[in-house]
């Protein structure tokens, strides 16, 4: 780290689905000295949605920016006196984002929502990562791309997500010609953010983010970056467009984009010319932040989760079936970054508040808290209750988002915590079953450190991760993992480090409280994950023959014997 | 019918399982004069439930007798003067009750939890209909009739219940042999409210209900009335005391158990020696009141169904797999009364409001009206959801008490009208699934006719049934079926006509107002229908090996088409 008397600092921008944070950051301790969050204004808590259609979520381009102001300015209104904070002790700003969350945009990279024509139009805003609607197109990329013969989707899973880049553009053109034809190209927002800071918007020369590329786009240095024109022609010769305006390597974070504007950074009183790095996702920023090695998993836990892990590219590393990607250099230059996760965990736990909750645990405060009050005094299997953790698809490792939730074991008695408990251990089962993905292809999982909203705040589920995993649970030190890690690749891409694992051993850890697995709950989770297995095969598997008329008589044998009835 | 100056009157007494209660009833017309519900006070709304064990659902004996007392004095104060009512004109009374709910007794015939060290003994109470603790008893007995290839299973579906009388005993001479071994023997509560009215409660010689002791005690003239000695005592030899202590021949309806006592005519104010009609199972006098006969198909919709035909004993009938009962003279002397019936219905949709509807619909009025009004403006298919009626086993046509509820379907906006209309829907495939199996075997539905307390007041249930099953759905034009059969009953054993046929023709009719099947909806339900009926099978059934992979696919892909996505 290069000798200094002044204090450095970086400041992290973290764009999440609600909201963007700007966190402040000492580059040589870690110590988060100021922060601030922006929530977006438009829509329902920042996602445009079409009541007629529940698989749409998009978002206003115009939040991002507003929220770039606000935060950052609030941010450095944040930090106490005696820091001693100062614009010209800022080394560098790291941008993570959402994704995939590609924006349609016109010849000089400004988004087509801003253009009046467009304003309301949902088709020309920014496409949100848990966006659905466009499925029929991931279906047939995936079809294309085996029929070809092409290699895209072996560092996706084996198929195409309808959450992804070339899907959304794809729908877009099918169903919105005319703004997939006003569209000069498309960029990821992890690209638009770092481009607008730097004053370099044009499709063909922003800087893209190889972990939006490689995750999402089917980028990969080993076929000549994104697919070929070939292959986008035979989807649609309209594609090919896109493919014609994109930078023709794409970047991990460590690099710098450029550098600030003056007039973004008249408006923040931030120093002009202050570093931007690469932009790159949310998650594989946030694995950062967490300290992500080789041999740990860091699992975001949030609305929905990001299960990472990186592998050194001098070891051998076969195709994965069902990960999200594996893309060289996306969560740490030099190793494989890994991705895998769930649609919806958060999501589930919020939906179950929001839609199904009773009086009696909405009434007053936190309705979460007193769902917890009551479903941790259940004992495991006690509820007789099994679901799946389907409500928002399956990311990993069937990768489809045409599945549902299901719940199952209900009598005249099950009661709201039984339920929520229930979909808690859904989405640990969901977890457990990553981790033995992982591991079925050798990637050995000897440490999980979990970060995120939720891991953060909620004992209770981490526990029961901890039981169903039967593995030890750690906890991020820091409680904004995603842009803490923006801020450590401000600080390399700033030249504050020489790289990220510098970086990390000075700015990264883990928590003292560790949740660990309770022996007897192991062994009921261990029998009743092999009856969620048997129901994922049988809803998510189009081969599976075997027998479910056990499931209901296990689950009640099971109570039974929780319960000690006769 | 007995020509006769002043009016006639018949009372009936219909034991539920929350209240019981009276009604005095015009025997020329069938014109209701006065009525009273008596809530029992016991347990919750008359139920004793053990909070360790889901399964157990008893009863308070002394309940019966107090409800009698008290709903008799009421009814016949709230017949108004101008009716002429006197005790004298006071032809008969009837009497149904839930079953199987047999009550442990002394020699005398009264119930062990009479006796002071019994009284908190749940094994000495009444065992009521619901109590599914004997489940493994229930096995047991169908194991053994099918070893020892004896017929006793032919008339109740193949399978015997948990429900049942044998069971029940058998449980509890296993669970609890100290009351067992203290009860002289059982009676069902249908014979023992006639035998405390006429003073008969011997064991030996109370009258035995040939509906309760058909349907439920596998009693059949055929094989010469309760099972055998040998049967029963292969099952466990101390059970051989209840066939000796059982009259030799059970009584269809039409029969005169006995005459009121002094003491209980003096406390009700009726003349003593108005006589008794032997007792049936309320959903059997129901069926008579809702005007049974051949070909039409009398559902009583409450907090289960009941689901019932009549077939003359002059056609031939196969064994029908699956049926509840097929028993000669049970529902109409002189022909066979046939049973199926859901185990839970109106208790899933108010399991679904104690324990899961949130404020938005609990917080002021009915939250059933509430949900309604969001449910009804719901689409067929629009939801995505299906749900199993299985939350209480299912009786017909699985007979398995290890069933549970099943809901699949659910995304992150999946609401609350929408689940309650999904388990509306899935108690009308479970309804369809009876008809189709009385079809099955020959027994041609011409008409539905409903009734009870669903039928009664929630016509978006009833259009929801039309809807399923593509029938119009009648309705009784009584409200209270139940005691109004229990009083023709009363009736004819009172003399005042020659037989139940005469009677009904003369005391029962339906409504104007016919549900009739919708058209569009009717599409939507048919393909509804296989998906239920393929999960109904997967769980359900030991030797089901087809994929369900399509199943959540084909929810969703209905769901789009439902409501004009792309």
């Amino acid at each position: 780290m290069a000798k200094s008397a002044a204090r450095q600092f970086a400041i992290g921008l973290d764009y999440g689905t609600n909201s963007v944070r700007a966190l402040i950051v000492d580059v040589r301790t870690g110590e988060e000295v100021g922060t601030a969050v922006y929530q977006y204004p438009s829509g329902d808590k920042g996602v445009l949605l079409d009541p007629k259609n529940p698989n749409l979520a998009r978002q206003n381009p115009a939040d991002y920016i507003e929220g770039f102001y606000r935060c950052v300015r609030a941010a450095i209104r944040s930090v106490p006196k005696s820091v001693g904070f100062a614009p010209e002790h800022v080394v560098g700003i790291g941008v993570d984002t959402t994704g995939s969350t590609p924006i349609p945009v016109d010849e000089n990279g400004w988004p087509l929502a801003f253009q009046k024509r467009f304003a309301n139009n949902f088709a020309a805003q920014a496409w949100l990562w848990k966006d659905h609607t466009s499925y029929a197109e991931a279906a047939e990329i995936t079809e294309k791309a085996r029929a070809m013969g092409l290699p895209y989707l072996a560092k996706c899973g084996g198929t195409y997500s309808s959450e992804w880049f070339w899907s959304k553009i794809l729908h877009c053109l099918r169903t919105n010609p005319n703004v997939f034809d006003a569209a000069y190209s498309w960029v990821e927002l992890a690209d638009f953010i770092p481009g607008f800071l730097t004053g370099n918007l044009k499709p063909e020369t922003i800087p893209r983010s190889i972990c939006a590329a490689g995750h999402k786009a089917m980028y990969n240095p080993e076929w000549g970056g994104l697919p070929s024109e070939e292959f986008l022609r035979a989807l649609d010769p309209k594609l090919v467009k896109i493919r014609q305006r994109y930078a023709p390597e794409a970047l991990p974070a460590d690099r710098k984009a450029g550098e600030l504007t003056r007039e973004v950074a008249r408006k923040v009183g931030l120093r002009p010319g202050t570093p931007v790095a690469v932009g790159a996702f949310d998650a594989h920023m946030g694995a950062v932040g967490a300290g992500i090695k080789p041999g740990t998993l860091v699992k975001i836990i949030g609305t929905s989760t990001c299960d990472m892990m990186v592998v050194p590219m001098n070891q051998p590393l076969p195709d994965i079936p069902g990960l999200c990607g594996i893309v060289p250099h996306s969560i740490i230059p030099g190793m494989y970054g890994l991705e895998a996760g769930q649609s919806a965990v958060g999501d589930i736990f919020n939906w179950f508040v929001s839609f199904l909750a009773p009086a009696k645990y909405t009434a007053a405060g936190d309705p979460h808290a007193a769902l917890t009050r009551d479903a941790e005094k259940l004992k495991p299997g006690e509820s007789g209750l099994l679901a799946l953790d389907w409500n928002n698809g399956n990311r990993t490792i069937l990768v489809d988002p045409l599945l549902t939730g299901l719940l199952v074991g209900q009598t005249l008695l099950t009661t709201a915590p039984e339920v929520y408990r229930a979909l808690i251990e859904a989405t640990a089962f969901g977890a457990l079953t990553i981790i033995k993905r992982f591991e079925e292809y050798g990637v050995t999982v000897k440490e999980v450190v979990n970060c995120g909203g939720i891991a953060e705040k909620n004992p209770f589920v981490m526990q029961i991760y901890a039981d169903v995993c039967n593995r030890p649970m750690k906890i991020s030190r820091s409680a904004q993992t995603c842009a803490l890690g923006a801020a450590i690749f401000g600080a390399v891409a700033g030249g504050a480090y020489k790289d990220v694992e510098q970086a990390q051993r000075r700015m990264t850890g883990t928590k003292p409280t560790v949740f660990r697995p309770r022996k007897q709950a192991v062994a009921v989770y261990e029998r009743l994950y092999q009856l969620y297995r048997r129901l994922h095969d049988a809803f998510g598997l189009p081969d599976y023959r075997d027998s479910l008329y056990d499931v209901m008589k296990q689950l009640i044998a099971l109570r039974k014997e929780v319960r000690g009835e006769s």
